[in-house]
């Protein structure tokens, strides 16, 4: 296995990749589904917009170092990693707050139908930001319907304004079919809102060929931006001239610089934009992008999947991870780039492995989720990765006493 | 004249916080009321944040580094800047999507009121925001008055939900008085939302003894996080307990960790958080502010009247400079810390006082604006100014053949 995995490293079209991000020596990190490493690039940019521009060249950088065109420029280089033409996309704000945006506009193109259809275990943010546009229209215009993830296809209906899913699960990392989906919310004259956080970067999204009519995502996971960087947000050209997002600032305005008093949205994707963008943030973002530079998007889902298979097999292969039950999908297929299990102490074995050297991370009440970054993770740190854990596991009598539960945040 | 503001300067109990900024050689920036100086601070905890914690710490900072608790601890931080006990500031996302949260609370909180009362000149996307919400709800929920500044009290009724009100004019450097403004909105039955973008850090605001309701403000201006920083936002106790603000996220939950698919919003300031903040540009705000450790807002207050008056004066004896029209108030009082004169040839002086070393800005249609910082302005830099302007004047027939008007986006 060892001399396996070896080879598949040396033949990894994305190993030179490796070199762009600064990983800590010693440290296995299967954590890039929370928050990427940072690329050297990002680095550097954050210290020249800090030092050059904020520091010297201040006021002036809004238009001599474009800090104004940042939310466009970065996203239309995002746009083709999540397979979508151009000015559909742009770059601000975060998850949630560009949800409500498109969940609103979503409502809005749909009159006469009040519900938006998501799942069960949708990740929480999605639902609250449902259930907190429904608290300000009232039922009669906004519901929040949940049902299990197999049923969403078949529970869209003539009620529903916009389905409200999430690619990938963020706990059990299962993927589902986005393309299906959205053709069946289209039959049934609803849209579909998509939620890419655990995809962007990672697998071979389509938005345009699949007809999505909205989607948002987070740079800071697979695409590697910072920590709480700033996200993005997708609106089918189809869509643009007749929508209505509700958060109107400055810089949504057709001609923000003009500060009059009534607002115009622009008739592109900047109409998405609302307050003034988080410079520094962004152009952190801006910078790890270029790790991306002539990827090729299906190498990167190729090694993501052959390293969850290799990374499950270890583990159904040893005799120290019998109790780790693995909640994601067997079928590489139907996941996205990250594999979870639920065991019984797996809040302690998440801490005991760190201490060790391999980051993973824990979910409530008692999984553990392990992220596969093809950018960056080799085939052979996941075949350390399972040693690691299994040496941990072989002391698990001790695990338990040794780590008590705290309060958990990552 | 130059003796004398030599002295201030030696007897300026703000002086020794100078050293605290990056400011390019030979540069007079007049322009703190558009994007602060560079707090060396900011500058190193900026690499710090990038290198050590997300480089070294990764995903674990967000409990090793307390990046979690950021939003609440620089909240309580800009606290007693604003006059504001504990528990009722938050820093995140941006000024406008501030504003919708409070907007949202507050027609809530007056049912049977539709009216947001603001003014014409206030900032256009304090109007926007509720232009967005009135597209959201219908006209029948949600609508926006806009009357002239002399006539904000006093046209507050039975309609009024809340007046919207920013203390200081951006155009014309006027301050408004909240505390009347918002005594008046209570005696009328409506609530206050004040915007303290020009305040925050420059003007002795006192938000629990005037009894605002809720208030939002930037930190990039006089508070010096650096470009499109985050926000904040406060909001009186007395209304957290029955306050709805709409944008439910993650961050506002009770217990975000919980990953509980129902929201239950958190039952103090914490409600008022959406998303996942960006953590490199909320750190930078929080190091900014130790510039005003043991920094008395009085001491503040003071020195920034002497500026604006003796800029003003000097400005006012000149030859040179009699075809600028001062739209700022001539009492100290009336004012903010900035200083806007309408020029014909406005956009030109401007970019003609930047290759000489003078930082202002414009704003159109044809305003020049001056902003002062206490904090790193001296006395001296501002007779500097005054006498580069003049050189520039006298050369005025040429100015406009020398600089062609461009879009301005600073």
């Amino acid at each position: 296995m060892t001399e396996e995995l070896a080879l598949l490293d040396k033949h990894d079209p994305l190993a030179p990749k490796q070199a762009l991000f600064h990983c800590p020596e010693n440290l296995i990190y299967l954590d890039g589904n929370s928050l990427g490493l940072m690329p050297y690039a990002a680095k550097q940019r954050i210290q020249e917009v800090t030092q050059e521009q904020w520091g010297n060249d201040l006021i002036t950088s809004w238009n001599k170092h474009q800090w104004i065109d940042l939310p466009t420029t970065i996203g239309e280089r995002i746009a083709p990693l999540i397979g979508a033409g151009q000015q559909q996309v742009v770059c601000c704000d975060s998850i949630s707050i560009n949800l409500f945006k498109v969940i609103s506009s979503a409502i809005k193109l749909r009159p006469g139908r009040q519900e938006i259809l998501s799942t069960h275990d949708n990740f929480p943010t999605d639902l609250y930001m449902v259930q907190g546009l429904q608290a300000l229209l009232g039922e009669q215009h906004c519901t929040l319907r949940m049902v299990d993830e197999e049923q969403l296809a078949s529970s869209i209906d003539e009620h529903t304004a916009a389905v409200l899913v999430t690619e990938v699960n963020f706990r059990t990392g299962r993927r589902l079919d986005i393309a299906a989906i959205t053709a069946q919310a289209h039959r049934q004259g609803a849209l579909c809102i998509v939620d890419l956080a655990h995809s962007a970067g990672v697998l071979p999204v389509q938005l345009d060929n699949w007809q999505v009519d909205f989607a948002v995502g987070c740079t800071y996971k697979y695409l590697n931006g910072g920590p709480g960087a700033p996200a993005f947000v997708y609106a089918a050209k189809r869509h643009q001239e007749e929508m209505c997002q509700p958060l109107f600032g400055w810089m949504g305005h057709k001609q923000g610089f003009a500060f009059a008093p009534g607002y115009e949205p622009a008739n592109n994707a900047r109409q998405l934009l609302t307050g003034t963008p988080s410079i520094i943030s962004m152009s952190a973002v801006d910078a790890a992008l270029d790790a991306y530079d002539n990827v090729n998007i299906d190498d990167v889902r190729e090694k993501s999947k052959q390293m969850t298979s290799i990374f499950l097999k270890l583990i159904q292969q040893s005799r120290f991870c019998q109790e780790l039950h693995c909640i994601s999908p067997e079928d590489p297929e139907l996941r996205g780039s990250q594999l979870s299990f639920e065991y019984e102490h797996a809040y302690s074995l998440c801490q005991a492995l760190i201490d060790r050297g391999v980051i993973a991370d824990f979910r409530a009440p008692n999984y553990i989720r392990f992220g596969f970054a093809p950018l960056y993770n080799s085939f052979q740190q996941i075949a350390n990765a399972v040693r690691i854990m299994e040496s941990v596991l072989a002391e698990s009598i001790h695990l338990q006493s040794r780590y008590t539960v705290r309060k958990a945040v990552t």
